[in-house]
């Protein structure tokens, strides 16, 4: 129990020297990695840099403790910063003090609500969310994100929190580009998207082993803010040309902080927490499931949301914002050899390095190669052949797709969420109450009954068969109701119903009074209800009712052995079509 | 199309002489019937016995034109009066003109929703509202209108909308009980309550046919009214011990009215218009579809919603409050042999006739007769063997039918309705995110496959076979990537994994996506993944992706054909387990 609740005391147990090495290793990776981003998704947020640095440090210790994922690197995020940018921003102006307070409380907030439903082992929860919609949000937001740093490459302030308005604000500043930031944005862009293809190739070419040309490939960013450096100070094009840079940062640790108790900014904040711990999970399971996978090893998702809810709280005990497992920054922890959490511990102390002594370098870092690496990052994410994909697989899920895509980016991030979540329950409940169900008949010369409509199959006019290819549940009770009714109804001669239950593993309670209703109207019309192929378990219960009793007719072990009892019963003495249908069988 | 909107055109054209002599027979009949019930109902709702009777006349014509069931008959119901008196009672004080507004604002609203879900064919929104949940409910409203109605049996004054402020209420004016009105309202309950099931066999006993008998029965509540009238006109009892009476009823027609444009009023009550839509609805149709199956007819969901929105959009309009088919009236209607709507239109002439003529006489009529009626009505639905049925059924129906009972009761209808969809919700979501699998192993000597845990069967270590009992959604996508790696992780020797397709009806995205991601990492850790028994509709759609292609294993058209195939592959040269269990096959 535990070591349950505690991840740490089941892998600590078995830490060796060769584990510490790999980790080791590993930390210093990711920590180069790690500073540049963390910079930058602050940014993103609406935040100073160096709290960026903030959240990188104790929400990654606090992982380390309560995470069960070996490889996750825990930490910013772009499209939760731009979440906690859109919710902060509704509720103060940046750069106040109040707006800060609203982000710490966001990662409060947030991080309660994941522990919260891990305890409750909630995580199915995060199911609502279902493919096309999370690929919607995430293509939306990355759009919203790249177009939102826009404005850092081409050195203009505008603001806006959805498309529309972002590119309003942006054709309105065209005249007041600052060329020169644009002059090092665009170049870093540029080298940005190239290093994530062409440096790994260029490298081995170059006659690097593939594993250390890989990793030197994922450091570009950090060579692109090193060079911006150098530039900007040896030019002093702070003063001379107006480029915007990253400033004094404080150094030090970061400070202890309290979230807000303000009822009112709680009620205010509590959605969009809710929606940022719903997206940070969802995305930080599916990389944690991934990597698990690739080494047989296994995570657990009701921990995992103590273990994101926990480094949440400590983000926002030390100053932070709201964090979750980030896709490429795992990817990398895991390629450079982290054997367990301890790898993010490592890079903890690492960040904690850099805020102590590292800041003052970072004085002279221009906000546009931020920007370019933000745009690199989240552009690289989006998969736009994936509107094609779902239109030719399923058009309910183009449709869920598309319209989160539309609410996002017209409406903002939070709508988008909701309104892809509803579309996809609606469709859901749509698709679930008009289930499958076909009319079967026997195929000659077996015992298979098939699909009236697809096969040439033998029926006989006083015995109407369905299979019904679902569970009966709540949601499609009424339309099993209508349904055998509305078949009833067009056959006069029926004297006879087969409800083949083959593939129902479930009826609830509601289905049972349909199956009741169903039973008393076609008694009412002088028809009987034959169940045939229930399965065991679905029987069992069905007999602690009076159901069975009730009954107008049998239920049969097989479909084709209710066919050929029932088939002698048309209510008269034997007729041609019966013998003659009988004789084919 | 121009007959499916309006039903009228299709049963107006064959209209005949029998018919109209049918359905004014059943006329009469349900025009006693609805007297005291549209008066009673009416001040349930916290409003003027006159709007009872308003409510009575245009909505039962608008029903005649646009309502797809010959036998409903549409008025005012209690539970609906309940709710209405709940939400206007939020936002006036009962006998204000603004109280009235918000009843005819309801029905407005009520009525617009309604249409709109029948042109947007949204009836299976009604779905959402389980068999348990709906029983919860009427469980509960009828023991919340049994409780409101004590307070006119004991001639006190009280108010509360939960069950626990009811009955404090209650508690404390037992000293100021009006006995002369009790010495009316109990002898009324009790000879209602007798009448139901005693009257028929009585009658049946003193030589009356079982048919005239039972319709006799039915107008019991009228010679309540008429004995009491008498009594208390006789007796001068509201002036000499102070029994309350209907007193002044306007003669007259009713008035042409207009729902409030006021959007404050529209935004806090369409939350309980929509509920209202919802409870009317689900109500109106179970009743609906009973007595139309009776007669083999058929009635049209999408349509019915369209003829309850006009009979509440024409409430709205002539005065009245919400209203819905009732459950007694139309059994009633359906007994005395009306034919076609057209028996609707007929009662509305009738009710018209008795607000023109009759209201003088209702002058004595004790409220408590009205009530001794209600609370007749509404606890003879009451079905309290339910939670003991749904406890044996089903643990998870038994929970949402208590939590609405419970909520309902303690909280008020609004959150009762609310709290039973959310709770039907989650469970369903709850179990549709964890469906059924199994790991199968083959019967010796059959090619049949089955649960490994029940039954004897052949496995080998080296393949591992899953049959998945539901369709793969994006509900349980997630949980089918957990269970399927953790079964892996256990089984250090496997090479194969097997899905057993059979009872898969779809796979949405969300699955196809689950399905790549199993795919990808079982083939990372050297494990083929295969398919088996895939329908024809899944396979359809599979085709049109790139599944098929990166599948590591293949699709087998047998679970049989695939385990003999792969049980030679476990990745040595064969060995005895392998050879053993081929022989025993």
């Amino acid at each position: 129990m535990l070591a349950r609740l505690f991840p740490i005391l089941q892998w600590g147990r078995t830490y060796n020297a060769q584990a510490l090495s790999d980790d080791l290793v590993a930390a210093v990776i990711v920590t180069i990695m790690l500073i540049p981003q963390s910079l930058a998704y602050a940014l993103l947020a609406g935040l100073p840099p160096v709290v960026g640095l903030y959240a990188s440090i104790m929400p990654l210790v606090a992982y380390a403790v309560f995470g069960t994922s070996r490889a996750q690197a825990v930490g910013p995020v772009a499209v939760v910063s731009l979440m906690t940018a859109s919710a902060a921003g509704a509720v103060a102006a940046q750069g106040t003090p109040e707006y800060l307070e609203a982000a710490i409380t966001l990662a409060a907030l947030s991080g309660v609500i994941l522990a919260v439903m891990g305890f409750l082992r909630l995580g199915f929860l995060a199911n609502l969310l279902s493919q096309p919609v999370n690929a919607g949000f995430m293509t939306a937001s990355s759009v919203l994100i790249a177009t939102s740093q826009l404005k850092q490459l081409l050195g203009v302030k505008v603001g806006g929190d959805t498309w529309p308005e972002m590119l309003g604000a942006l054709a309105s500043q065209l005249t007041h580009i600052n060329w020169v930031t644009l002059a090092i944005g665009l170049p870093v862009t540029l080298f940005l998207f190239w290093v994530r293809k062409g440096a790994r190739p260029l490298l081995i070419r170059l006659g690097m082993p593939p594993r250390p040309a890989d990793l030197l490939a994922k450091t570009g960013p950090v060579f692109a803010v090193l060079v911006t450096i150098v530039l900007v100070a040896a030019l002093d094009l702070t003063d001379r040309a107006g480029v915007e840079v990253v400033g004094a940062v404080p150094q030090g640790l970061p400070p202890f902080s309290l979230p807000s108790g303000d009822p009112a900014l709680l009620g205010k904040l509590w959605v969009p927490a809710l929606l940022i711990s719903i997206i940070g999970f969802v995305s930080s399971i599916s990389v944690a499931q991934t990597l698990a996978a690739k080494r047989r090893e296994r995570i657990e998702p009701d921990q995992e949301l103590i273990g994101l809810g926990a480094s949440n709280i400590a983000s926002a005990l030390s100053g932070g914002f709201p964090v979750t497992g980030g896709f490429a920054r795992s990817v990398v922890n895991f390629d450079a050899g982290a054997k367990t959490q301890a790898a993010g511990a490592f890079t903890a102390v690492g960040i904690a390095l850099a805020s102590l002594f590292l800041t003052p370098l970072l004085y002279h870092l221009p906000t546009a190669t931020l920007a370019a690496t933000i745009i690199v990052a989240v552009l690289s994410l989006v998969d736009f052949t994936m509107p094609v994909r779902l239109w030719r697989y399923s058009k309910s899920d183009f449709a869920a797709h598309m319209a989160t895509i539309a609410v996002t980016l017209l409406a903002g991030v939070e709508l988008g969420v909701i309104t892809g979540v509803a579309v996809g329950l609606l469709l859901f409940l749509w698709h679930t109450s008009r289930p499958h169900a076909a009319v079967v008949g026997r195929v000659p010369e077996t015992e298979h009954f098939r699909n009236v409509e697809r096969h040439k199959v033998f029926t006989a006019p006083h015995i109407l068969s369905i299979r019904i290819d679902e569970s009966l549940t709540y949601l499609n009770a009424r339309w099993l109701e209508e349904y055998v009714l509305r078949l009833v109804a067009e056959r006069p001669a029926l004297r006879h119903v087969i409800l083949m239950a083959s593939a129902v593993n479930e009826i609830d309670a509601s289905g049972l009074e349909s199956l009741e209703a169903i039973n008393q109207r076609l008694a009412d019309g002088g028809i009987r209800l034959h169940l045939s192929e229930v399965k065991g378990p679905v029987m069992d219960r069905l007999q602690r009712t009076h159901f069975l009793d009730d009954l107008g007719g049998k239920v049969y072990l097989s479909q084709a052995r209710a066919f050929a009892e029932l088939l002698d019963d048309d209510g008269s003495t034997p007729v041609q079509s019966a013998d003659w249908a009988r004789g084919m069988i």
